[in-house]
């Protein structure tokens, strides 16, 4: 019997951890996010943020051409990602639980019974956000958002061959920005 | 002060219309599909068969090329687009609707308080689905899916600059598949 699991993609400012980690709470099974970062950190022996932000570069970008040698077979993010690929199965394995990004979706998608769920907001919506909850003042916000949607997207089909962000790859896709947070967290919740 | 509209964009087979029908009949409010096509029809002098094949056929396409000159001016979808803005206009201005299909979604956009939809599913599910309701036996029924789908994409495309499907377009989109049409219908009505 597959475990039922929630995977959560999101765009950056969003809210999607926000509202992944709620509903782990509503229904007192784990939120793997920050979790499964330091976890990956732990076990590649790389730091933390570098994990971060590699996680977000399709290989073949700057990350990649720094750290390895096109001679030299698999670089640093095909060996993170195999680090995350095992440890999202044995997640998946465990029982119940929400997992927000790292290709969770496509990772676990014949591993685990999941509701794959994608939650965006528009530009103006994201940066009021992070404005207001992390409290970044740089000037530059917007580009940055839009820098990190494609980051995120090239990842993903690099990895995945799967289109970021495109319906037809979610069982629901949410947009946090007109719906409101707490009605995306009710809605996750009632389909579990 | 902005009507209530829910727009209904839809994967041929996915039961876009049946969820369309129920969730305005649940609310009480009047679910324009067929009606529409017939109002077209009625306006344009086209047969209602024509209509319903030419919206979905982006210009430049096979219809577009029988029945216009590029030195011609507008062609025959581009007569039927126009008609179908100016309805759609009066529709959601009359009180709060239902409007499945038609690019309601991008007419609308400044127009009304829109609830956009996209309703979606995997090829097997809607092939069953189709089978089972309207008793189609054709053998090419996938090819035929996978037409249906690549046409109304370009129609949206061509007129909206909008990607179909993408789930930046919509307020929610839903996987009536592993969902259930049920399911679907509760969340919309849920959230108007």
């Amino acid at each position: 019997m597959k475990n039922r699991v929630i995977t959560i993609s999101r765009e950056f400012g969003s809210g999607g951890r926000t509202i992944g980690k709620t509903v782990a709470e509503k229904l007192g099974i784990p939120c793997y996010d920050n979790k499964l970062l330091q976890e990956i950190a732990a076990q590649s022996g790389f730091e933390q943020n570098y994990v971060k932000e590699a996680s977000e570069y399709a290989p073949g970008g700057v990350l990649a051409s720094v750290f390895s040698h096109p001679s030299s077979g698999p670089n640093n993010a095909d060996y993170l990602w195999e680090i995350q690929y095992k440890l999202i199965t044995e997640l998946a394995e465990k029982g119940p639980c929400v997992i927000v990004g790292r290709c969770a979706d496509y990772i676990l998608r014949d591993k685990a019974d999941c509701l794959r769920v994608f939650i965006h907001a528009d530009i103006p919506f994201r940066m009021e956000r992070i404005l207001n909850i992390y409290g970044e003042r740089e000037k530059s916000l917007e580009q940055r958002l839009k820098d990190k949607d494609k980051r995120r997207a090239a990842y993903h089909r690099f990895y995945t061959d799967m289109k970021w962000g495109h319906a037809q790859n979610y069982d629901i896709t949410l947009n946090s920005g007109t719906l409101g947070i707490d009605k995306c967290v009710k809605i996750i919740q009632d389909l579990y």
